[in-house]
């Protein structure tokens, strides 16, 4: 029914809900989620950009609110399924852009196809626009793992979490990913020296490699 | 960490709530799915029964408490992905199937793997009990979707989940089957004329083809 | 109005929760305590056998699914009413099999009618299966109190409620006990050295004795 | 340990929800429900004191405040069990006094133990403030099944709900009930004229009786 | 429209959250915190009667059942903007009083009208039930603050909650205060000596002073 | 504590709730409506943009994911108060920019407290970009207020917001005003030409003004 369909289906983002499966202290929808998402890659761009980096904000804020859609159409395939194998994933992803593409030319008119064919696309691609997106969109994963170590979950998985999302970060070369470990993550293992000892002992380890 | 792993993430279930992304005004975990799956079994092997069929009610019962414990490791994949072509799905089977395999040989005792590899294996086969479970867990999907329809959601999803269900119910080859259409389905029309009316049209479509 | 009564008012059992009353990290309904206590009977009874006991498989099943059907009939009545004095005990026990049995008279076909009578009588009675019963249904006390106070529940009540399962299972003349406490519970208690300490000591004092 | 533990106990009364198993668009309470029933005391009180009666406020306003304290201890009966026999009712009585009792003897300090006796005792007795206390806990009975249908809910329990509040409420022998049907009732079925229709035939049947 | 207006409104106080923003594991609405200072004032009013003091119980527990009536117009406002300046103080208390007054004015009928007025005034004034109803609203703060602290609640703002109601329940002359401090604080920190030690800190330092 | 508590608060928007007060189907939290919004105006400038109108990219979807930051401080106060006198409006408004302008001092490092002190300020100012903000935050009123209506809120709230939003956006000098009009609200209302009957009177009333 156009591009209200769309708008509409915006709150399913608000019903869909992070770890599922996982014992958490809080949830986190996939839309304030990305709202997080945007707001990080605001701080690191703003960096980045200080460091002397051209960014195109345009694209930036796009590929943040944009980048978990195509969720509403595949649902939430644990992460060891989607990368059993390179061939599973391939046809994965093949058919999460064909779901995404033959929904838009469904639903939007045609002024404004090509524009939201574009819109939608996976935004992690190599661009600083792309990269600065993967660095935000791990730093919720930090932000999620450390809120529920630090209220006491004792959940293996978000030790996990915390861990995978640092390496991951670490792996992408900008500047603004040098501002996060040492100003954001600083200050946040300060905030708390009593509850976040164990946080410490796995960064520090993450950080002497 | 052994039987203890498997027992404690039960309680995964407990935490996957279905239709994930639409709005309903009643949620339901897998856990509670699986409960009444088993007991919509237990009426339908009963009644299965009276018209001469042999049941082997040890694999009923197991068929249909196991038969979702996968979605531990797989996640809630939506329908439409999963079956996008046979190549996916049937490396998404294999995927899954390798997955359950892992984790029982790595948490279950030598005396007991055997057993549980056969437990945890895909339930809905051509067995008598494999084609109960299969009414039983559309059943399942019936009943959520009339309780929604009931209380006023207007989604157009829960209409088509309630026709999608009706019409797979109608082709599985079981005296239980009428048992469903004659007895029970005609009792829940019957249960408030007033808002059923519109469910009832569907009903009706189906039964004529 | 017919079984549809019947099916129906499963729903009704996922709405009842477990220890109303009482703060809690987590949630659990009565239709995922039944799908548990299934699921635990299953183990029990697999190792039950394997030391040579014959299991009726489908007794087993039921009861584990029916146990607490007639909480829709009764509501929670805490334990210390329960059992303040055993003519009270009796008189209660009298009107849930009343009430049980007026409701399946009232709403199930003569050919469903005695072999539902059968089914939703009480199902800790003496038989071997009687007994898994119990034992699977304190099991399900023992993890709940458990996963609360691994949470950081400081609540006398869960401490109290671990005690009482142990001490009840302790009981329980069958060889999945010493299963239970040699390969279940010695698992369950080395998970996480650091927060199950003091279920640790309850633990010792208990099998001390 | 003390008055603290009365303290403490009264957040229970927030975790103990009204009408158990039920499907409702909204939950409410204890402690709030006795929030609104010492409210509507104070109108039905001010109402009666106007046409004459003498009221005495400390008894009205304690009653209407502690009146469902004993759910505590007691649990959530459902009322069919209660009133099954006599003797059941009389017994769960004895049993409720004694329990509350044995709580208060065990934890208030001398000076205040005769003091909260008499205050914790059933208020539901024949003095003008009982029964201003029957009506208001029947008045928040009507309001609750009332605001389920007016939302669409379709469960016939709430329209038995309404209809033996209302009946109950008949039965009292003050000047506020006629208030509460010639003004309260009267404006509550003019709110809103269409989704009440229902409602206001139910209650055009029970008035004319 | 009347009286029926004032009653179902009532129920939006159950759907007002305290300290909305803040991470707590367990939420507590406007109509159940009403209660318990309900409940508070009653105890104290007990002790202070005990002491001498004639207690005009009538008006008491009307301060403490309407004293939050008012937040269905005003919304949660912030205490640090409430208190920003004098003038900004002076004048959202003018239009809370205004607003209150017409929503009065408008809905009950002429008999009740002024004593509605009379009962929905700021309650906290320098009367002995005034000062009362002050202590007793500051005790509801504490209780809401230790019961997040001994959960492990990590947030600083449940520390600064504790702390600035117990400095403002100090700086109230009455004899119930004492009582407050004696006996129901003292049983408190008791209550569990392990997690409260923290909190154990806190209050030394402000008792000290 | 530096950027890392800015980063921190963002989680209390996804913990304060719109329409506080308000029984609503379906709970909105402010994080996701900030990300809603700017999807809504991400659409609406592409449109405004077609129509040959420059947009600052940059700066509309700073406004739109940093347009309710301020919630943070300020609390929720209810419209009518906000807006009772031009007195209190005004001084709200300098106790709000001063507070935010006060943390924003506290926490920023100086090379970002220019930039965030920009960034953060009130959004919906004259320009092109402040437009678009003010009609995509009233849009996402109106998606509310027809969500609830559509599923069956009987509450008059929901019609009065839905009526002050239409009117506010009618106002508001754009090409993608037009937009909306003609095609999203026009689609919105054929969604489900049943349940919104009710919606299309006061949609049309106001399209006739």
């Amino acid at each position: 029914m156009g591009i209200h369909t769309y708008l509409q289906s915006l709150s399913k983002l608000e019903r869909i809900h992070r770890a599922p499966g996982e014992f958490k202290f809080e949830e986190h929808n996939v839309a304030a989620h990305s709202f997080k998402v945007a707001q990080y890659a605001q701080l690191l761009a703003t960096v980045e950009e200080q460091s002397g980096t051209k960014i195109d904000w345009k694209s930036l804020y796009e590929k943040a609110l944009n980048h978990d859609y195509s969720e509403i159409f595949i649902g939430d395939i644990k992460t060891p399924v989607k990368y059993a194998t390179p061939e599973l994933r391939e046809m994965l992803a093949q058919v999460e852009e064909g779901m995404t593409k033959k929904f838009i030319e469904a639903e939007f008119p045609d002024e404004l196809l090509p524009i939201y064919l574009e819109k939608l696309k996976e935004g992690k691609d190599e661009t600083v626009e792309g990269r600065i997106l993967a660095v935000a969109d791990k730093m919720d994963q930090v932000y999620e793992a450390f809120n529920e170590i630090e209220k006491g979950n004792t959940e293996r998985v978000y030790r996990e979490m915390y861990e995978e999302a640092l390496l991951s970060i670490q792996k992408i070369n900008l500047h603004c990913v040098s501002y996060f470990f040492n100003h954001i993550l600083a200050e946040m293992l300060e905030d708390d020296t009593e509850t976040t000892e164990g946080i410490r002992i796995i960064t520090d380890k993450i950080l002497a490699k």
